[in-house]
């Protein structure tokens, strides 16, 4: 592709990738309030082969975590809920917030503790993936906790009402396939200790 | 868990599931002003067990669709592009909304086609996932398209910039093993069709 003959061309003198793709000119946005899990903000963003100007939502988000939580037994912990979005029950690994100045792994632990009252010694890091990189900004990562035991009561907020679900390779495989299990987060984690391929 | 003795208790009447529980009452909120790409609301929802009232962001949302498409040799479509939530540059298999009346189908075919110039006859559903029951109250729709043909030129919106990538299968899982491939919804489609497993 030709680039524009422009002096106002933003990308002049900045090197290309292997795709010729260029990076785009951005003025970050004044910060709106918060909605109470993240906060927005639109930014300016300029694209770099024409000069044309965009506004863009960006949702400025803290990192999450969730946990893929077997026992002994090899059952995984399963948290069902009301979720507020979807306006209806679903089934997840536990997971939550990755509160500020926080490691990852120890938001891990704690969610797992708080919303099932299981907990671990065998941790394995799986990971992380990006929510939506077209308007979020974190990152969700990924933790294994193997021979986790019942050892403490739940924590749930006020705001909260989690069912513990103790469910085998078989029953998680078949609540994916029947779609009681779908929020894209929870099956990014399980699809790094089970193959999630459908047949064809 | 005993429940509430209170008149005002919400949960009076109502059958509770499996694993005892209760539907949470929900007062849907005014519509707040569009944000681009979904509309907000604050829900007012009580609490099943304790009646306590809470605050709730729903993003409504219209349904997404990506596409796995691959070449008569094998090869990935994918579609790079610097995307303003990471402020990065992404690899991901082409997606988009789904427009208003259009069937999720039609929508994979129509984005396969503007983001790349790819077009195919053998089209699979893949399933769907939530890509965030906590605050979306959509889907995301995941389709293959098997010999894929580059028959058309790409044909991006002004506020577009994406190249074409073809990877192998190997280069796909090395992009995924890198972080290069790390979008949540991607990865949601993709590991229904490879192994995604790490190394434990």
């Amino acid at each position: 592709m030709t680039e524009p003959k422009n002096e106002q061309n933003p990308s002049a003198g900045v090197n290309t990738d292997a795709q010729g793709l260029l990076p785009w000119k951005t003025v970050e946005g004044q910060k709106e309030p918060h909605m109470m899990i993240f906060r927005p903000r639109y930014d300016q963003v300029q694209h770099p082969r024409t000069g044309e100007s965009f506004q863009r939502l960006v949702l400025d988000t803290p990192d999450w975590v969730n946990v893929v939580a077997r026992t002994p037994e090899g059952q995984y912990v399963l948290a069902k809920q009301y979720r507020f979005g979807s306006q209806d029950m679903t089934l997840e690994i536990p997971g939550g917030m990755v509160e500020k100045a926080e490691p990852h792994g120890d938001a891990a632990k704690r969610e797992l503790q708080e919303e099932t009252g299981y907990t671990s010694d065998q941790w394995t890091y799986l990971g992380c993936v990006q929510p939506n990189p077209a308007f979020h900004n974190n990152l969700c990562h990924h933790w294994l906790a193997q021979d986790a035991q019942l050892t403490a009561p739940q924590n749930m907020d006020s705001g909260e009402d989690i069912a513990i679900v103790l469910q085998s390779e078989a029953q998680v495989r078949e609540g994916i396939a029947s779609g009681a299990i779908a929020h894209s987060l929870v099956l990014t984690a399980l699809c790094k200790v089970l193959d999630l391929r459908i047949p064809l």
